[in-house]
């Protein structure tokens, strides 16, 4: 997906509010805000939202010698995940359909977005469960993931944020564990999962976890690892969660892939064509 | 008040909605909007958000070579004002309290503020009326203007918006009308209503109307002209219209100014330390 103008704003919101999370000195928070302007005015339209999130994100954390501002929040969603999986994982072993509502806590999860706003209690997740239990799902339905993943031999899942890792082990305990690789990211960018919390949260103990080698927030192919893009050839299914996944693969066209997400932003609604807060599976093929 | 952060998205967004507004021409829009991020990377945060509206709006206007991008906007809230007027006029009059009926009805017509958002419908303005009718006046009551206008000897009111300032005829109606002089915009800037929206809706018919000799909008009062200064100084009490009114003009530290708003914006809302929708009659003093 292209940058629209739109996303514009919204960088710029994002930095702001990521700044003013990680340090209180007004100076430093205005060079970063400054420096943020001056990049978003030269940026690639042609590339993805999460390329240029990922220059703010550099920006930030250079100025703030701080790789990793969002580890109190991370680790914080991850407790809290934790602290409710248990009980999540009985509700998904005690429903008619452990599959599709293992599918829907995993998007539940999804959303543990630090880039769409800073302001998510634990309150906003129990809510999110709720709603997404029994919304309707739109695009493709869970038989058809299921489905997928049955013909498949080597599936990639594309992890997205802390927190919302657990909700994927959900997910992941639901389907063939062995023909499974979770990516993580391969550095801290705002909230997004990366080995720390794959091993935090016990998903290293469930499958094979890599980290992607780069620092956006999103999967940029050509800016990944080699290990990590030799993996994603091999993978003939490739699940991707949230926002930042769908944002910077939904252009591949050589690939199965399911986009899991929950919509929270008008951009990417339009672009998906749906409404905003829909769940979303979307597969896109070949 | 000053340009908080939170300004800056808000002002990138307002230049990405006028731009699309007025041109299909993505090449322009493009070039714009990378002017506008230039710009903000330069602002000078200790000076007020229409400052940098009116640098921003200029380099929209001056990109397409049109000086009035908000002119079809502008003539159709004057027409539906026009409308309503005679049905609002009789509403006044039949009212209990014809002053604060007509203060409340003022305030409502404050809604048509497309620096705020420019998806604004006839629809929202019907809605707010009912709202602001019923709902609770902040900080300062009715009783209180109408005692500051009694005491008064020269009386300037801020207009802010083309098609909210036929609601302003409503509440000027309701006050010795020979004391009054109305202040319009110098030039176009966004849908400020500037002397052509003051005698298309009958201002002129009815008081003396000036303009400001600036297009910020609000009232930054060194770049007004010598003659609105002049005007502003021999007042003994300002009406001021709006959230641009009140951003310009909070600082004023020797003045009697009541601002008359309807709060549409978060940032507002804190600066004035009041909820985001408030309605709002607040007073400052010399």
């Amino acid at each position: 997906m292209k940058t629209y103008y739109d996303c514009l704003p919204c960088l710029i919101r994002q930095a702001v509010e990521a700044v003013r999370m990680v340090t209180d000195d007004e100076a430093v928070q205005e060079k970063v805000i400054r420096q943020v302007l001056l990049e978003t005015a030269r940026i690639d339209l042609q590339k993805t939202p999460p390329h240029m999130a990922r220059i703010i994100h550099r920006h930030i954390k250079e100025a703030l010698g701080n790789i990793d501002p969002y580890k109190d929040i991370k680790d914080r969603f991850n407790q809290f995940a934790m602290q409710m999986y248990a009980k999540l994982q009985k509700q998904v072993q005690n429903s008619a359909d452990p599959f599709e509502t293992a599918l829907r806590l995993a998007i539940a999860g999804n959303i543990i977005d630090f880039g769409v706003r800073v302001d998510i209690e634990e309150q906003h997740i129990e809510e999110t469960i709720e709603e997404c239990l029994k919304s309707p799902i739109v695009f493709n339905s869970p038989d058809d993931l299921q489905k997928a993943i049955d013909a498949a031999k080597n599936i990639l899942f594309l992890g997205d944020n802390a927190g919302e890792i657990v909700f994927d082990k959900l997910l992941i305990e639901q389907m063939p564990m062995d023909k499974i690789s979770y990516a993580v990211k391969g550095f801290p960018i705002i909230n997004d999962a990366t080995m720390e919390d794959a091993i935090d949260t016990g998903m290293t103990g469930l499958i094979k976890v890599l980290d992607n080698g780069c620092d956006a927030p999103g999967t940029i192919l050509e800016l990944c690892s080699e290990k990590f893009q030799e993996v994603f050839r091999q993978a003939d299914l490739v699940i991707a969660k949230g926002q930042g996944n769908y944002e910077t693969l939904s252009g591949v066209n050589d690939k199965d892939i399911f986009f899991l997400l929950k919509v929270k932003c008008p951009v990417i609604a339009q672009d998906l064509g749906c409404e905003c807060g829909s769940i979303v599976v979307k597969r896109i093929t070949a």
